[in-house]
């Protein structure tokens, strides 16, 4: 059974958008990107046009690649302290000459819609609520729950370990009382930790799970997403070969993609 | 073979008294006790006297058990300013009326010697360097690192997922290159997990720990510690089963308790 993303997260935005119109003071998203990244340009857009569908306000604040920390951290402070601003986000990957954890924990944490800074990420790592949980894992859990998926006592494989995915997601996972693998690229049986687990969630941008589940209740969710040599998306995971040997699957694109957009939009409703 | 806490720690502890003895402004650690909680005080106790041997100053401030929460955040304010103080710690548990998280996470995280502040465990699960590693983690992988036991690519198996042991385990696990699986009271077929890693620790304060190992060349880490119905100290492990089957297991006494002690007191003569 196919996991619809799609679905999903046009429901949740439906709720958020519902949600934003009996505000009477409207969220407002300031979007920070700096350079040109051509994936990120295209990802800030489709952020921006959920956020107007959904009824937030955005801002796009476009920095050139040679900009100084300074002038980032100027503005983030500057956004902190605007009233008119209930979130910030800083678009990733930022270029080398900036300390990425620098930038993202200068973002108030009651402002931090990706649930990056270091006060968002230790509050879930101490079992509290953070003020934003991160928004891919948040809308992992979201796409479950909408299919009454159960996480309780679940064996759930994670694979990557980013700030971003992986690591959140453990977290998220452990307060659901599954018990959760972290796999990275030194583990050794990936194949065999995967085909009996009841939970795999990859999040590594390349084709690695690709066996038969022997665990044909299992659900699978690919986070990652990326064109293939021959300029086609798509994800970790071999969908043809497995999908047939699994309970839930999520495709590439219509998965994890839209359930990312609308749990930011969810955060993005927040206002503290 | 026996990892020897007792003596590893003796090594640590002159290692870290070496360090203070050179150092013209010593560290002053600050123990705050709530209540006279019987294994706290002990706990204290042994605390203050590992700090003499290796020439910290330490001080005791004990409040009664009804005291009010503001009492408590004043007085770690007050330590906060006192640059005469190096380190803080509050004795856990602390009463119910009280919020642990807001007590714990007003110590500053530069001298918060048990690393347990929000900022702290922030900075460990973003994978950056924490002001100060929790005492207990970081004596494991002191003692794992004495002897020259490689976490790289090894399968870990945590049980329990405290915010004192299991959980910054987890991180500093991951930091290590290890597949962690992280198990708690929900977790199916435990025993199954445990006999086939390479490396277990055990945090949960039961004899959880009682199959032989399949894995001979595993690593079997207890850190639990309590007196059974005999009242003798006991752990997680059932050490007479086990042992013969492992290549290297903590006694308890003598394993992972005085390495959390050497641990803390490398933590509290760090002056930032």
């Amino acid at each position: 059974m196919i996991l619809d993303g799609k679905k999903v997260s046009e429901k949740i935005l439906k709720e958020v958008s519902i949600r934003v119109s009996k505000m009477d003071n409207k969220p407002h998203l300031v979007v920070i990107l700096v350079g040109e990244n051509p994936a990120s340009v295209v990802y800030v857009k489709n952020k921006q046009k959920a956020a107007e569908q959904v009824g937030i306000k955005s801002t796009l604040i476009s920095f050139p690649n040679n900009v100084e920390q300074e002038i980032l951290l100027g503005k983030i402070k500057e956004l902190n302290e605007d009233s008119q601003v209930t979130g910030i986000l800083v678009q990733l990957p930022l270029p080398k000459h900036i300390d990425k954890n620098s930038v993202i924990s200068a973002i108030s944490p009651l402002k931090d819609v990706d649930g990056f800074t270091i006060e968002n990420v230790g509050r879930l790592a101490c079992g509290m609520k953070p003020y934003f949980y991160p928004a891919t894992p948040q809308g992992i859990i979201m796409l479950l729950d909408e299919y009454n998926i159960n996480l309780e006592g679940s064996n759930a494989v994670v694979i990557g370990r980013s700030n971003i995915v992986g690591k959140p997601m453990i977290q998220m996972l452990l307060n659901r009382n599954a018990t959760v693998t972290s796999c990275n690229s030194f583990t050794r049986d990936l194949e065999e930790k995967i085909k009996t687990a009841d939970i795999v969630i990859s999040a590594v941008g390349k084709k690695i799970v690709r066996c038969k589940m022997d665990n044909k209740n299992s659900v699978i969710i690919d986070v990652g997403i990326y064109r293939d040599s021959n300029g086609q998306i798509t994800g970790d995971v071999d969908f043809d070969n497995i999908s047939e040997s699994v309970a839930y699957i999520t495709p590439v694109p219509g998965g994890v993609g839209p359930m990312t957009i609308a749990s930011l939009m969810y955060n993005a409703s927040i206002v503290y």
